[in-house]
């Protein structure tokens, strides 16, 4: 590659570089910056002065160093009047500083350590159906393992007939393949069985995030080691402090699972199980094993903690749902909603995510008078299985009476999702998993939205 | 919400903060962590004592500041004995330590100075047909605007019955739309026109991206403003200090236009043109323009600079080419590339991406004999309308000699991405734009790839 040193460059006269300019970077991409760029801010007018000297030569200031408020002609918006950012100042970019309270957010109360925690995605936040990767959801056992990438190691053993290792290499040679999947903790909602608890749909709803994964297919990697006739489950294990494992049925690893290692479009983040993790699309959360390290075949289930003294559901006889994978239909408005109140009477977007471990949905409804009448809701494409699907109410014009609003998502297999009291008639409310129940916000005459809960 | 403190977190035992906790965290987020949250690392254990020792108590650790090296168990990987960082740790995220290589990257002599320039997208590190935010590649004019959001405003005046300023509120209580849509600029390999000059598909192919954008249809907008009936064309102005404009037929701006304010389920980043930008689905990347401030009807072409003096293509007979907006179907193989070699003979994983401006993508064909021999590759799903879409050429084994890649787009309209040479044969050598020409990789029997051009 020719490299030529231009004008600008060599020439004598150089804004100060600002502080800011590098304010958004990690250290390790500041640092790697420096190795590709000297990231020196050029003075784009080689014949005016220093910093703040120039200010006054008129609209198009020479550089940010030397752009003075004071001297900027009125009524013009600073921003275009001065130079911003060039392309060398943020390699890896990040969200605007406007935009700093959109964050994951944890409840302190909720766990003793944030190692073994869980915090929110920003739902009210979001359009469209990808969650960005910086704003994926973490559950973590033991804290987010730092894998290091060329010692990772899968192995496959128990009833095959080759025992394999794999590399982290090895398991990019297979052909790859992408999909877009909802994940959701079965907790998600957990919070509410009981009553409305948490004002905020980042808290009620948001342990669920949607992005695409991409892998190898978990039946290669199988048809790989051979597995056995008699073989009927898999325990699948994390390589975290906490070793954290689960059994999956050996028809639903044929199906549908994979190994993944990139997610929209990059490699895994840390916290999402960095360099590769299972993908069971539809399942509980707790399936996705992060930093897989070992798959062995078997021919019952392992019952491992996690999904016996956890991640079951009491029913009211005191006998324990089990093996309850596939998350039930889904659906809540994000918009309005307690972080997002109504501002102003007359027409307002009403907007939420539907999803169902089934499939796809089918038809999401919503009503704006708790229940008494309801509306069909525009879906987005594109409609994806076991995949977030954004929803619309169009048209809805808010009189400034208290308003009930709700949303009931239905799937392609023709489930539909439950009130909460048609789901604890058969629960009770024991549970703290697998809560699908519809969500009620109510509009006060202020515009401000609760999180209430409907008899 | 009702808060409690955990005996953990009460208990007077605390490692001491690793330095390292917040390294990935920009000084704006690692502020707003500290508001909501003291990032205090915990002591699991509350019997042991202060960092360092207790290491030796056993397999996991009580803490990471606890963890010694020396003390671990052999054979057992540190990472599983160790916790990790909570979820309290990062509330934004960023891509693992192991991965800062990827990022945007720029060519210093291209242009004179960062702010008028172009970065890169890293093609080969991505898999699937999104593109992560921070690694979306940009292209300014006069740096990237920090537009304030409460600030922004957008004009639509000229030929309508009612010019309007609409603020960011109001454009977000219009009913919103998502879509998936790559987005090229129009020099997307003016490098190699004349031949092969860069050694890497960062480089050759990395000013596209392929995000899903929402916000509202322009078509909306222009309805609520009444376009006269005489009126044919717009001009689009940016809010940067370079006034980026351009010249938009009203039949593309009533087609599918959008004002978009998200990207990838957030907000716009800065460098996108937060808070809002035009999506021309399919149109060349420099008529999307950024802190879109105004949008003026008229009955005629603006000729703006951007739309004569560049953005044009110089014909062999002297005349240019104008107007030509629509992205031509193109592809290219972004495994192996410059970037990712063959490691090893056998079986390779043959992946790329393909694009039209026109529509879906029908068919791919790779050849790995520089076109005596093609292959139809496999397509991924969602295929979709003006989009990126992931290609796969399964089961090819490198024997070691010298291959020749090429990929092949057709799209829905049936046209067929050209040869250079044919391309050359119409258009001559003078462009710098536009150029869709098949693409060659080499690889050379060490396995490296180099960016070739075949007679």
């Amino acid at each position: 590659m020719k490299k030529t040193t231009s004008p600008a460059q060599s020439g004598s006269i150089q804004a100060t570089p600002s502080s800011s300019d590098k304010r958004d970077l990690p250290a390790d991409l500041a640092s790697d910056l420096n190795a590709i760029d000297p990231g020196r801010r050029r003075a784009l007018l080689a014949g005016l002065g220093a910093a703040g000297g120039a200010a006054a030569a008129g609209l198009m200031a020479p550089g940010r160093a030397m752009a003075d408020p004071a001297n900027l002609p009125p009524n013009v918006a600073e921003w275009s009047q001065v130079l911003g950012p060039g392309v060398d100042a943020f390699p890896y970019g990040m969200p605007s500083k406007y935009e700093k309270t959109v964050i994951r957010r944890y409840v302190e109360w909720l766990t003793a350590t944030p190692e073994s925690s869980i915090n929110f995605t920003p739902l009210y936040a979001l359009d469209g159906i990808v969650t960005p990767n910086g704003l994926c959801f973490e559950r973590h056992h033991g804290g987010a393992a730092e894998v290091v990438p060329q010692d990772y190691r899968l192995m496959i053993n128990g009833m095959v007939d080759r025992p394999l290792v794999f590399t982290l290499d090895d398991l990019k040679r297979f052909p790859p393949e992408s999909r877009f999947h909802f994940l959701e903790c079965a907790a998600n909602g957990g919070m509410e069985w009981r009553g409305a608890q948490l004002n905020g749909v980042q808290f009620t709803h948001g342990m669920v995030h949607c992005v695409q994964y991409t892998g190898v297919s978990l039946r290669r990697l199988l048809e790989e080691a051979g597995v056995k006739p008699k073989a009927k489950w898999l325990m699948v294990e994390g390589g975290d402090s906490a070793g954290m494992n689960r059994t999956l049925p050996l028809d639903k690893a044929l199906d549908d699972c994979m190994i993944a290692y990139s997610m929209n479009g990059e490699r895994l983040r840390t916290e999402q199980g960095y360099p590769a993790r299972l993908v069971v699309p539809g399942f509980e959360g707790n399936m996705w094993v992060k930093w897989i390290r070992r798959i062995e075949v078997g021919d019952g289930a392992y019952m491992a903690r996690e999904e016996t003294s956890k991640y079951t559901d009491l029913m009211p006889d005191g006998r324990a749902r089990r093996f309850t994978w596939e998350m039930d239909a889904k659906s809540v408005i994000t918009s309005p909603c307690p972080e997002l109140p109504c501002k102003q009477k007359g027409p307002q977007v009403i907007k939420g995510l539907a999803w169902s471990g089934r499939g796809k949905i089918a038809r999401v409804d919503v009503t704006v008078d708790g229940g008494r009448n309801w509306h069909q809701a525009r879906l987005e494409e594109p409609i994806m299985s076991k995949c977030l699907t954004r929803f619309y109410l169009d048209g809805w014009e808010w009189n400034g009476d208290p308003a009930y609003l709700q949303s009931r998502a239905i799937d392609e297999t023709g489930y539909v999702q439950p009130e909460m009291a048609a789901l604890q008639a058969v629960r009770g409310v024991n549970s703290i998993y697998h809560n699908n129940a519809i969500q009620t916000w109510r509009i006060n005459p202020t515009g401000e939205v609760e999180n209430v809960r409907l008899a």
